[in-house]
């Protein structure tokens, strides 16, 4: 079992460490991440230049690739042929969740969905740890141990073919997490506002300010399951058609005249 | 009816100005687009820094906005408040397809994805231009034609709440385009290859390299409707549960022991 960790908050992330140091109790791993912070970059691919790839270290004296590309291309990269063969790709563990629309910003889902459009299973791992004082350091280690047990049961189980798991992880300790959920993305409310401002030189700009978002606290959803103090395990798919809405449109005369 | 007009390969590309002159003859136009081509950057928000608006003007002399945000920030500042109330948001046009596995990378996709995030419907705009010699300049007349019909199509019906329209347009005269199809996200293959290359100093880069992704042409999708020479029309959706692998997962036991 050869595990490629990466992510989208560059390779000296503490969430990283925590998140190689629990598959290496799995499989054998390779850490491939970005040489730099990408995190809400979205989905890329670099193609309009090369990639350069740096043997580094990380915090636990462990070997790790970075590279100058987008976290899709540390997961490219790999498995394109930069490694030997990978049968897991996993990526965070991100600091924030991200659940209802916040995937489609996720770098740290895209990475596990570039996995899956490759033919390789992706996971992608996010911890609330929103929900923790600010003055006080993330502790990754109830996430890495939790993030290990999943693993561990995608492992075993006979998981559908060209699924992406989004995993939330509440900031709790693994014995007062309450378990896992199975659930659908939720409902995200945006709370942003326009912030005008004027500078030195008596020229706007303009702050995306306003207040955190908030879920939506749905039974069913990663919103509800984690403000519950569940793991919230969402599987995603690559097909983003709505076969409701094809009905609608369908009953529209469309020519073309 | 106020339309706001956006792109991802930045205010001077010829695509958007040929969507703006469509969308002209239907409503008043705003034109708000990234001061720099965003090819390829998915899904960004920017919250770490503020972002400059500055009026310039496009080829026909018309007033634009161009902002140094993301393409996703060019339709937000607007939303905010940046412009009066806005009824519909395009993206594009872009100038090549968007089928398949591509919306999860493009920015023209996205931009009307984030339009329907904050609740305003959205449609993205691709042009097959792929398809003609390169050494051709592009003709978005037939596009932007085509653009403005299905606009006016999609006012006059009653579209699904959420709903984000994907449309692919051949590179044909209107004449010889065979007519619209309403279709769903079609599969795309693509052949990368990791291409290791040495610099002048000795040191391995890597190139994506291999050849261009192909698609998977068949009846009901994207692709398909493309390549037979209809405009392809794909309602998208901004939940990417996968609902049939929850019910695989769910049967597995978790437990947290």
């Amino acid at each position: 079992m050869h595990i490629l960790v990466t992510n989208d908050d560059g390779v000296q992330a503490p969430g990283l460490l925590a998140l190689a140091q629990a598959m290496r109790q799995i499989g054998q791993v390779t850490v491939f991440a970005p040489d730099r912070n990408w995190s809400a970059s979205g989905h890329v691919k670099t193609l309009e230049r090369p990639i350069r790839v740096t043997e580094t270290m990380l915090a636990d004296g462990t070997t790790a690739y970075m590279s100058d590309g987008a976290p899709s291309d540390c997961v490219a990269l790999p498995l394109l042929g930069y490694v030997d063969k990978v049968d897991l790709v996993v990526s965070g563990i991100n600091p924030f969740s991200n659940i209802g629309h916040d995937v489609t910003y996720s770098g740290t889902v895209t990475a596990a969905m570039e996995a899956v459009i490759a033919g390789v299973p992706g996971i992608a791992f996010s911890l609330a740890s929103q929900d923790k004082p600010a003055n006080v350091p993330t502790d990754y280690g109830p996430a890495g141990e939790i993030a290990k047990r999943v693993v561990q049961k995608f492992l075993e189980g006979r998981p559908p073919e060209g699924v992406v798991l989004n995993v939330n992880i509440p900031y709790l300790s693994v014995e007062s997490t309450k378990g896992f959920i199975i659930t659908r993305q939720g409902l995200r409310v945006y709370r942003d506002a326009l912030d005008r401002r004027v500078d030195p030189r008596g020229r706007p700009y303009y702050w995306i300010g306003g207040e955190a978002p908030t879920g939506v606290n749905e039974e069913g959803t990663d919103v509800g399951a984690l403000a519950a103090g569940y793991v919230s395990i969402t599987p995603l798919q690559l097909d983003l058609t709505n076969y409701k809405a094809m009905d609608v449109l369908k009953s529209w005369e469309w020519e073309i005249k």
